[in-house]
């Protein structure tokens, strides 16, 4: 059975047909308003109408950045899109002429369970997706499913504390893994390392165009793959708060795999090295337990569009 | 169906048979040595055989402190007994003249599950486990499933780090959450108040026979009860760190319900008020979404017994 | 002997004639240009022209916000006024008709120096100075003298590092002091309060006109004092961070008294408090050694003028 | 003029006679029984006798582990030794027939001023000396004196908290310097490591024995000389504590030069390096300030002699 799968940002949309591989088959494209959700709704409803004349497909998912509600077909709310308790589902449903089942997931769910599906984690049954982006989202599949928590606000790993007392969080706290083990990290970090020694962070500050404001991770990845020792440095930093952070993860849900998404990833070795030298050196139990694999994603930009379909057929 | 159950310690074992309602039917114990493993199965295959004298039971499960096989069939590895990759249900099959399933459990999940099964999480879907004895122990359920991981060795709490460079642990790390919220913290913590401050710390010495060596958890409760500052305070150290490491767990997994076992249950709201503040006040999300129960455990010593009869029959 | 305490911000000066009891006889005010330091050369000779022509003097103080040379000449680094090894005596001795002798100080351990002379610390030998403002800044007095360090950068304390990992700092690192005992730590601590839990936050809320963004110390202060527990919270933690870095202090200093100094002195017991107490619970071998007292600072702001003038004329 | 110095352990007494240049021109050794304390003083005053009929000196003084009166005559309290309020110099004077002036004074002090005078610091006027033993000691010398508090206290570098809910402390605190900055400190790291990755541990183990309890700093050190990846990152986690720590004391008291003393000097410069890394990269405003010295101690178990017969003729 085919499926649809949307990918709703805050100013577009992407809505594409999945098959039962993973592949997508027909994909569209709208710009949308973040302020204006039924708006968003629209677009929805008229791209999948678009695909749906053309393909016969049995679901629909919609991914969403935000906190979806238990049932699967709402977002109580969102932090860019004005969503408040709003029945999503519903509203689509009402707006495209079809009983087709719609469903709403968390868009970190989707791409990692995309992975799970037609990814990295495809061989695997108990995997944890960790989204190394602006911020640290992640997935969590136990005995092959999805853990959305009893709330569906399960698997924000970039909320768990790691440093008492640590780096202030947009969340209120302080603290939170995704201070340490974002691209958001890594560039605040680097920006900092330039003001504390700028003549150890000359490569940076070169590529920057001499400003260390505008230090941006594309930058640090370049120098450090150049040999420059403070690139490295950071990302072995960035690498080893994440490896360090999934050892606690693993304390509790012990996988057999993590699977690493991001922007971040384009660091290849560098960053990889330390994730699993990390990972290692905080693993309780190391030498009574197998390792987990820990591999970079598969799946770029279109895993949240392949998730939300498969999630919606099943 | 009835099931067997049975604990197994380092130097005792607890042997009973519980119906599908939780109770206790019957049950004998028997001593053993923790360094004969064969001692260890004849006792099982011993108090096993004199039960189903007179109980007609379906499956037998047994507890054990250590890292189970993903297989639930032995025990890999044990801290305080001498299993290494032992295959306990077949030792066990052999001595005792029937062909009933038997699994094994790690024990703090079958005392978690007996709690999910017939206690403080009875009406609950995704619950966790913490029970704060000499380490802290744990058992994950996700809707209505124990999660015992990839490789059987999931829910070690205990070994989340929640400070870098924190106090050593056994485990050979640092900061690991069960030196911060665990009993032996919490006396560890009593005694060195009681160095780096005598004074305060009278009333604990007093009922210590004057030796800070000589602080233990009942005597810091009971100091706490009776209006002592210093132990109030500890214990509310004790409740802050089980509640601020409880909302990681949250931002992870979503669960409806903390179920707090352990000795360390007796101080009451002197503990659980603190649990409650701490978790709240490090919940990521919160007026966003349901803030989880934290309620103590209803079993004692007997939840292993129960939830691994439980276990064994599903 | 009279000497004349000048105290350099970055758009104003503010000179004065400061007597041997530190009292302020003549006092005058200029605008200025940070960027231009020359102007201010000559807003210095002006004033300290216009003063002379009335009082009779034997030396000029210095008061600058940066790095002042070791010999007390110059300012080899300042934030906000642009000196970068500025010979900053002779430049203004060259635009005074007078062979005065002139001397730089740093503005924090000027101000200290007039709280040990002639404020809370004018009966000790041993004095740490903590002035808790934007950031913290301090001075250092060891048996009687001013403490500036090899190169006169000492007394630095807001840097002293606090938590590893912790908040960055302006200065490039993380987990400065300053970062946990200043006003801004405050304030942005109320800030996070608000967006963790508003409903705890209301009255801070209610007093910044509903924005988080807009919650300022006084705000902080008036709440606590009104009994709003978040308020009183707040200060305690500030206090609590200040009182446990002094204990650091105190290990390697062993100083009679610490003065505060700051705006957040305005909080009065609320701040004192819980200084105090995060004093005696973090100080080393307490009961082996007297505590040092901790008192609020009794200059203002014209502490500046009066420690530059008594400085000059030592 | 020469003076005799003695440095007083628990279970023996050297005493010497020490020329101008800190040469010791005779020595003489004592046993002694730490809870005897008049067992002491007659030891003390036997040698001195001794000593004195063959020298011409002119001052004693005794260098002791504890803390020293601020009249530098007697001692407050020690750990080791039964003075508790003891007035040393008396005892010792009413001993000696003669009116040699008698000082006491704190044994890292002593061992510091050596340093400062005869050693590594001896062109320096503001030093840091930094004993790197069992615990974390010191000396603190600024402006060419000898640092010791208001009550004679100062210069417990080892009890500033470097993490907070750190690593327990002998004096009831957590997180204080000497627990991350000591021998004792590698010596646990190695021991945890060896736990918690008894591969990596290999060489380790093999020169303890075989357990990890037997791991010392000798071996550490003979490991990493032998480039053993564990041994040579354990002397560097070590090594970047000290120069961290360091740079804290540095932000407070802007010294021109580190001295580093005890044993694990051994390691030369593979602690020596990290210690120099660890302090560049937390030194505030590095380039625009000189960044210290940081060398090894020039004299051995010697210097507590030497240094408190200086101290004692000043």
């Amino acid at each position: 059975m085919h499926a649809i799968g949307v990918d709703i940002g805050g100013t577009k949309i992407a809505v594409g047909v999945v098959d039962e591989d993973g592949r997508i088959l027909a994909q569209v494209r709208r710009e949308t308003v973040a302020d204006d959700v039924a708006d968003i709704d629209r677009a929805i409803a008229d791209a999948v109408t678009e695909l749906t004349k053309e393909h016969e497909v049995g679901a629909i998912g919609l991914a969403a950045a935000g906190f979806v509600s238990p049932d699967r077909r709402g977002v109580n709310f969102a932090p860019n899109i004005a969503w408040r308790e709003y029945p999503l589902a519903a509203k689509v449903a009402a707006l495209i002429d079809s009983d087709l089942p719609i469903v709403v997931e968390n868009d970190a769910n989707a791409a990692g369970w995309a992975e799970f599906r037609f990814g990295a984690g495809r061989a695997a049954t108990d995997m944890i997706m960790l989204t190394v982006g602006t911020g640290l989202g992640g997935a969590v599949v136990v005995g092959g499913e999805l853990v959305r928590g009893k709330w569906g606000v399960g698997a924000e790993v970039g909320h768990m504390r790691v440093v008492p007392n640590g780096h202030y969080c947009g969340c209120g706290h302080e603290g939170c893994w995704e201070q340490y083990a974002s691209g958001s990290a890594l560039v605040r970090d680097a920006q900092h390392a330039a003001v504390a020694n700028p003549k150890r962070a000359a490569r940076l500050l070169e590529l920057a165009g001499g400003s260390a404001e505008q230090i941006r991770g594309p930058q640090i990845t370049r120098a450090a793959k150049e040999g420059d020792e403070l690139g490295i440095e950071l990302l072995a930093k960035l690498g080893r708060w994440i490896g360090e952070g999934a050892a606690s993860v693993a304390a509790l849900l012990d996988p057999e795999i993590f699977v690493i998404g991001g922007g971040v990833g384009a660091a290849g070795e560098l960053l990889l090295g330390p994730v699993r030298r990390g990972y290692e050196a905080q693993l309780s139990a190391l030498g009574h337990r197998p390792v987990a694999q820990i591999e970079l994603a598969q799946h770029g930009n279109e895993a949240g569009i392949v998730g939300a379909a498969d999630l919606a057929r099943r």
